[in-house]
């Protein structure tokens, strides 16, 4: 669970709606119609622009991104370490029944090669090929929602710009023209909110995520071809902690 | 038939056409002279900057992408691996009568290479220099699109200057104002609905089909290249799937 | 003759021409001091950019591109396989009569190099430094066309914001401001449509021109260095064919 | 102490409040909503894009900057040189004593390394890990900052779009007007100074420190492993001086 | 003295000066607040992004740059052929009094380095380095340029809001909306013009300037290393005219 990106969307749509009823009359701000034409239009563009599965597959990726937990570095290296010794006491297929305990597709993936008695170079050649089809699909997910987030400013001017047509056809009765451009800046509106709010953050925390998930996985590669080769516990977690700035290397030798 | 790209355009017409519609006087929504300056202006700017055939060749290009169909990977696998057989069992000229078969020109000229007796150095050459002419066309093809989505916003900026310059110059008359400015800001909206329903989005689809088809000519010239060199099917097969994700992997050998 | 350049600027200008005409009041459009703020601020901060011997070479380089021919590439496959027919019957020498039947100077000094008995690796030497000159010629014209693309809109908005201030500072006379206001915005009218409609289309030309011409080039030397190392006719033609693609291949060997 | 960016702030500010208190008025400038909306959004949407410990560390990030002192060139080279000479005469343990004066972290390890008689090769590959880190850490900040600079005046124009909606609504009343228009304005006024004024310019400032500590690491690795190596004090002074430039090596001559 | 710097500002100033008297009431136009804000908040902003010395070093690199005068090619490779000759009839030695002639630094600092006996090697290392530290100062103040044209219309943009906003406070007063529009366009109007005919274009400049300097040093080393390796004049000539284009080669000659 993504505490910051639930937070900040939380915190932000709070903002917004604390100062839209401050203001009073609140109820102009939701208009159906305009919603359909910024969010609408800006889907069917995604649609155009990319395949349909790739259109399907971004709202999982959002999803899981948002409550997938990325493997904490330290745990990750205690059950290596765990592992190494379990291995050169009781030989590898003793690790067979760890498995359940492990809840990262990656760790359990490399575990199965472990006790199957692969050698680290299969592990390592098969894992990378792993890492690549990851990092794509990253990489599709947040290529999505940067163009989401060009998309909806971009129909938030066209349906302000139909508004503003049809506002100005009946100039006659002067009533009309406050509602009427009222309602002509919703769309500018939502498309602005929806894409500085949510589309570009969240394609930012994306390739966050992409990059510590990837990270796990080559410290889980290392790990697992350590182990491979026999080597003991402390070499194990000496190579795994590589990967890991000085300062935080301290403190997870202190907890593990 | 690229059903996303069909079903973004009409259904983004659609929500445009129905918020137009809602709102009441659609037909100030259609006025010819104002589509001619966007989108005429917009092809002019294009063929300054392109090449007459480049110009002339977007089109078809366009129309290609949308109904074209990339080859379905399992297929070009099942297919790949069948010829391999055929090619073991009765020798590379008995794989000629399969070739009215085939439908994609690159597995045909594969083939037909495969029948002439070419060994697999000669195939690999010849298909490298034709993936290169095809990402040549693609990309050109892209950039046009790319060019057209910018000009046409330009070109509706400048219609709108023309528009409002005019309604200016007769301000004595207050009840013109209303309609001029309407007119005026038609050229914004052709400019911008065009290039943000239709331009970006298709030279993105552009390029993801371009990496969809380069994948599948790479895909034949692998599984070509291995039936030249006499593999056996299952070594064919493998070859070939190394271009395709694990998760989709195990689906392609469930249906094979 | 570039066609589609000449085509697409006239096409252009009628096109915004008729728009202008048809909404009547057509004097209100030409407006000297207008022009002169957006051409002339143009111009200058140009002639700030860059140095004066480059500012001049601009419109020499223009014009030689808009009018200027690019080989056709059949046409130089056809001379260059003639060329190598009579240099293996009567030798270079007899090359020497068929340079006043050449236009394109580099081919000119290419069958001098030939004539004058120069090896290969000279030719290749010298021609490609000469590449080097031309490409680097072509690079700076496309900046400064880039440049008065993005410089004429911002002393259009310049020009606009004069008008606009002195509008405002006589707002007592009602009558005067829907004129002031017209005139305010010409400035910003004729950047947008000098910029969209030439400099950065040409700019765009201009890049195209340079692939053309360049590979022109590559293929005159492909071809000089082959007649240089006394190769065949059909070798000569196959070494200046990999430059074209399958499809104008053939084409191109029906008309030779 | 960084004194540009605590004038440039402060002449800033102060510019701007002159411009505020001499227009009249200025208790309109100071709004709470409008900065809510304004610093509150772009906070939000910071927190969405990046991890909650990169959003916590950049404060402490931004403060160091500020107030941290790159080492002097020509005392790092002053102080390194006496060390040489320290080592040449008493050995490496003399430098033990010498580790209280100094108040550079970096510089502190590597004299503790030299102490603990490591050889240049281990010193060079744990500095150029922590140089790593220190690059990563000041690339966050200098994003977050520069993310900042642009989710500012887009929450600014989000505030201004909510303010016109509102005050469209009751256009019944045209006194109420005026006073709405200012009110909405405000928050494209906090979000463009923020951005121009705070986020952007210390997100380049960020950089110019990054590259000068990383500077003065780099200076302090060369001096402490030439001293592991046993160089004399004049090696030393040359190998560091490598790092600066003709102009400024006489002027660190004169003064050491 | 670069003439076309000077009259592209002289001219420009020129054409926006008459655009602004020809439009009668020019006063309106200088107002020393607006400056202040527009002027004075983009140099804090500048102050906050560099450090002290860079701010302070750019006007004099702006100043040297307008002012000093590239040497000319033919001048150069003359010279160098004449030391050539002098190297070789009558010894090095016989160079130093020719120094007093030379007023590029680097050339004397070259000629200085053969009187000294430093060999070729030598010479290009210590040139090499120089031309570095040559490039970081030119780019850094290309850098500190490009981000005074993006502050300049921030902070005109940031003055015109203060000034709406202080206007549309006492909307009350109609008179005074003209007069309070006009001012408050004045700063975007200074921005605009600062940036497009000031900031932008000599950051251009600089980097014209920057790469013909280099070339002529580059020139001035390979001539220099020439005659420390005793070559003949004629080779010298040679080798200095690799870095001149054909066409502007004979011209070298026919002068030369």
């Amino acid at each position: 669970m993504d505490i910051a990106t639930i937070i900040g969307i939380l915190l932000g749509f709070m903002v917004i709606t604390t100062a839209i009823i401050a203001g009073g009359g609140w109820q102009i701000f939701i208009h159906i119609p305009s919603m359909a034409i910024t969010i609408g239009g800006m889907l069917c563009a995604t649609l155009i622009h990319f395949s349909l599965p790739q259109f399907l597959g971004i709202f999982s990726i959002v999803k899981k991104t948002i409550i997938a937990k990325v493997p904490s570095q330290s745990e990750l290296i205690q059950k290596m370490v765990n592992y190494a010794a379990i291995n050169r006491r009781d030989g590898a297929l003793a690790l067979e029944q760890e498995i359940p305990n492990l809840d990262n597709s990656f760790f359990i993936k490399g575990v199965q090669m472990l006790v199957d008695g692969r050698d680290s170079e299969q592990i390592r050649d098969f894992m990378s090929i792993e890492i690549q089809y990851l990092e794509d699909r990253h990489s599709t997910g947040k290529k999505i929602l940067e163009f989401m987030g060009t998309a909806a400013p971009a129909f938030g001017m066209i349906g302000t710009l139909i508004g503003l047509i049809q506002m100005l056809r009946n100039l006659d009765s002067p009533d009309a023209i406050g509602g009427g451009m009222a309602v002509a800046l919703l769309t500018t509106f939502y498309g602005a909110l929806s894409a500085n709010l949510i589309f570009i953050p969240l394609a930012g925390k994306l390739g966050i995520y992409s990059k510590a998930e990837t990270t796990a996985i080559e410290m889980i590669v290392e790990g697992i071809c350590a182990i491979a080769q026999g080597d003991n516990p402390t070499i194990v977690r000496e190579k795994m902690q590589a990967f890991i700035s000085q300062g935080r290397r301290e403190e997870v030798k202190a907890t593990v």
